[in-house]
């Protein structure tokens, strides 16, 4: 099996432009100042946009996907935590004790994990978690590949699938998730090279790790950018080479949920590299995402500024799982109700010109 | 009737600090890296202390009280907008249609809305709206008192009444929001002064006014501060002389709030004036408030950083109302879901110094 990335980019439209510029005009209508809610406009236009009807629809169906893997790169000491704690954090994913579950209460959204490499098995989970499983952790990406080509091609592949499930499921807004010991290890390592940003600078300190530690974490991204600065042409051999298969899955699942014209809400770092890979799969893909927010691991902003993405908020997050997206939501349904529900200056008996001054 | 300010000073206590300790221990205890939930951390003990107990409780019961007042000074042509406006919005709030409507909904919160000072009488509104109603509109604060210094004391005691009112009927968080045409000049005065700013620094576009109006905005701004640093001294005098009613019960209601022990979330500019006042009247108030957001009216930030608040949003509004502050109720409450409803280290079979690293 080999997918057809270039279909694939044909496959990503741009979201509908004339409804976007219907959406700039409502929001002048309405019955408050013109811009008065900033950045509110402007998510609240790219939603009608990216839905193709303006006023939008409410997001009453979210999904977070919640891409776990292990890393074989964790061994070569980058994290101060040993791989076991991925199977761990599955299991309290499932028991609905993470603090991604804990946020999708608040907000109302459903959460899947998706099991693409974690290293061992997690007993009793649902079958749906284990479907597209492609190995039990991954190459350790500093001296040998994480996949080989056609279990690239695979967790990709899976990605799509499960973005496929979760849009005809009814889901209207989706958001990725991750988990896994050592995943900001790839994750620098591809916004190091998609980015053209040395080690150092895309290099960060994932959960707090010491100065020695960040050192070695440094080098071990350094010898993957060496390893994978060859194969940048293909991005399936990208993730292969330097990636993993939670990271090629969330790649995968990003492409096809553009294709699928459903929008969907980034969360961190891990998050952010999926997307680099995404776009240069199909570079109108971006435009059917929000940033959700912006973390404290230096590589995620460099990622977003490349893809021309603002993040929504900025609260120093630096844990993954879907946490900063799922905070976001409400900033989107607030841009939504607003554009929605509001009166208009021609309700109260005033033309747009004489909008609410406070 | 003069309200003893001294008195109320005395009643605000800090929030519990035990009860603080208690939470960022409780969240260094739970399934996640340390620190990693970033802001979100911080809001959670600060919920924990206001509260006084740990894990916090849910915010199940927002209310947004706006208030509402006309501003003499709008007649020196601050505003691009007339008065009228004003009740033409205190109609659309109470109509469920304004921006602030469709927010609260969103977020399951409840919007009162107090008439202290609207110029005309709106009709067949509720008792409840116009109960603490004090005049019709203010002086023009750039060259005259907005109130006498009754009508300050009794608007202010409104405000203290309204909050009580509020808490008695079970709100367990508390947005101020604000409506009326001009009442950027008023706020801007008197953040101008208590922060020791001048005039061109504290005065904004407010809606989006031309240079010239900016121009007649920063004289009519420097003129109030000039009236008004005399009787710095008093703050009802100063509510009097360079605020308004809406103004002076926002004051009153937000002393209040902090002295049952209620959390509020401060909204935009005028909600931040009002907040740099109650805290010269209680110094310990602002301890139980938390700034929902950052608005583009550059005073704001300055009252902000007065108060020794850092603002969870900014996403450049600038329309007032509460819009703001009920946008970020949202974070408040992940912060009290993630204190409250995740697994700690210990459930998973980790010690706290191994916690998970993705």
């Amino acid at each position: 099996m080999s997918i057809d990335l270039a279909a694939l980019r044909d496959g990503v439209d741009r979201p509908d432009e004339a409804t976007r510029d219907a959406a700039l005009e409502r929001l002048d209508a309405l019955a408050k100042p013109q811009g008065a809610l900033g950045r509110l406009e402007e998510l609240g236009a790219w939603l009608s946009s990216v839905q193709g009807v303006c006023p939008p629809r409410p997001l009453d169906r979210a999904r977070v996907v919640i891409f776990a893997g292990d890393h074989g790169v964790a061994a070569s000491g980058v994290s101060a935590y040993p791989t076991e704690v991925t199977a761990l954090m599955v299991r309290t994913f499932l028991d609905g004790l993470a603090a991604v579950n804990a946020l999708a209460r608040t907000v109302g959204a459903g959460v899947r994990v998706a099991d693409l490499g974690v290293a061992v098995d997690v007993e009793g989970v649902p079958a749906e978690v284990i479907r597209y499983k492609v190995r039990r952790g991954s190459g350790d990406i500093s001296r040998e590949d994480a996949l080989t080509h056609d279990e690239a091609d695979q967790a990709f592949a899976a990605g799509m699938a499960i973005a496929d499930e979760e849009v005809d499921a009814g889901a209207d807004v989706l958001i990725t998730g991750d988990m896994g010991i050592g995943n900001t290890t790839p994750a620098a390592a591809l916004i190091g090279l998609l980015t053209g940003n040395d080690p150092a600078t895309v290099t960060g300190r994932g959960t707090g790790i010491d100065d020695l530690t960040w050192m070695r974490k440094c080098a071990a991204v350094r010898d993957a950018m060496r390893r994978g600065r060859p194969v940048m042409g293909d991005q399936i051999d990208l993730l292969a080479t330097i990636g993993s298969a939670d990271l090629a899955a969330a790649a995968g699942f990003l492409v096809q949920a553009a294709g699928r014209r459903t929008p969907v809400v980034l969360d961190g770092v891990v998050s952010g590299a999926a997307a680099l890979v995404a776009h240069r799969v199909a570079f109108r893909s971006a435009l059917w995402w929000v940033a959700g927010h912006r973390s404290v691991e230096p590589a995620h902003g460099l990622a977003l500024d490349r893809l021309g993405l603002t993040p929504v908020l900025d609260l120093g997050l630096r844990l993954g799982e879907g946490t900063g997206a799922l905070l976001a939501l409400p900033i989107l349904r607030g841009a939504q109700a607003t554009l929605a529900d509001m009166a208009t200056l021609a309700d109260l008996g005033l033309r747009p010109a004489a909008e609410p001054k406070h």
